[in-house]
C-alpha cells in the first residue's frame, strides 16, 4: 500500500506531467555549470538561484560538501562539458551543530552495534563555521587536480531566514 | 569580475528574496522524508515530485546513488527525524552510458597523470540498466543496518521525455 508521501509524489507528478513541454532538452546542461548545495529542506535551488530546467547540474548532500561532490563534479565537467561551479552553503545548517563523535554516538545508541560497525570511520563532514566552511571547500576544489584551472569556482552563503545569497569566496 | 553565471545568481536571487516569506521554516523537514535523485539538469524535484519548501531533504548526485547518499540519509533520519526515502533515477541518465575505465581514461587524457592519481580507484558509480539500478539501490538501503527497518523505502524512475514518474521497487 502506498504511503501518503508516495501518494503525494504520484498525484503531484500527474499534474506536472500533464503540462510538461520540456521533453526535448539535451543531456548536457545548456548553461554549462554545476551547483553544489545542501540537502536542506528550506532550499529550492531552481527558484532561489535562478536555475531553469536544463540549465545546470544540481548536486546536493548534507552540508553541501565539495569533497563528497567531487565524483559528480568530475563527471559534470569531463563527460558533460560544464565549466563553472557555484558552491552554496547556508545559514542554520544542521552540519554546524554537531561533531563526528556525536553522530556516531547517536547511531550506536539508536541503531546498535551492527549499524555503528557499518559506518565505522565514516566522516559525517560536519563543519563548525559557515563562512570558513565555504572558503575551505572552494580552496579544496581550486587545489584539486581533477578540476582544471579553467573552471570558474565561487563560494556563497544562502540565508534561509531572508532568502538572500551573499558572496564569500 | 563576476561571470555571467554569477551575475544570473545574484540578479535572480534578488528577485526571489524580494518576495520571500518563508524565513521561519524549521530545520527538520516538515513532511519527514528524503528524496535521492540525480544531479541531471532536466530534473526539477520541487515541481516534478511535489515538494514544497520545507517538506523534505533533497539529495542529488551523479546517478542518484544511494551508496553515496548514505551519509546524508543517516543524518536525515538520525539527527533530523525523517522516516521515509524516495529513490528516483531517470531515463536518459549519463551514468548509463559509460564504464569506470572510460571515465578514468577521459580524466587521464584531459587532465593528466596527477589528476588521475588523485582519483585512483574512484568508483564513478555508473550502472548499465535503469530499472535494475533502482532495484539494486533500494535493496542496498533496505539491507543497510544504518537505515532502520521502520523507514519506508521506495524506488522510482522519472522519464525526462514525458515528465512522468513510475514505480519500480
Amino acid at each position: 500500500m502506498a504511503t501518503p508521501i508516495q501518494e503525494n509524489l504520484v498525484k503531484s507528478n500527474q499534474e506536472y506531467a500533464a503540462g510538461f513541454k520540456d521533453g526535448d532538452l539535451a543531456l548536457p546542461p545548456s548553461k554549462k555549470y554545476a551547483v553544489v548545495t545542501c540537502m536542506d529542506a528550506r532550499i529550492d535551488p531552481a527558484s532561489a538561484f535562478g536555475i531553469s530546467l536544463g540549465d545546470a547540474h544540481v548536486i546536493r548532500n548534507a552540508g553541501g560538501s565539495a569533497h563528497e561532490a567531487l565524483r559528480s563534479l568530475v563527471i559534470s565537467e569531463q563527460l558533460l562539458g560544464t565549466t563553472e561551479i557555484l558552491l552554496i552553503k547556508h545559514s542554520g545548517c544542521g552540519m554546524l551543530t554537531f561533531q563526528n563523535q556525536d553522530a556516531h554516538g547517536v547511531v550506536a545508541k539508536n541503531l546498535g552495534a551492527q549499524a555503528e560497525a557499518e559506518l565505522e570511520g565514516l566522516d559525517f563532514l560536519p563543519f563548525p563555521d559557515l563562512d570558513q566552511g565555504v572558503k575551505d571547500d572552494v580552496t579544496f576544489l581550486k587545489g584539486s587536480k581533477a578540476i582544471p584551472d579553467s573552471v570558474a569556482i565561487s563560494g556563497w552563503v544562502y540565508e534561509v531566514e531572508t532568502g538572500k545569497v551573499r558572496h564569500v569566496a
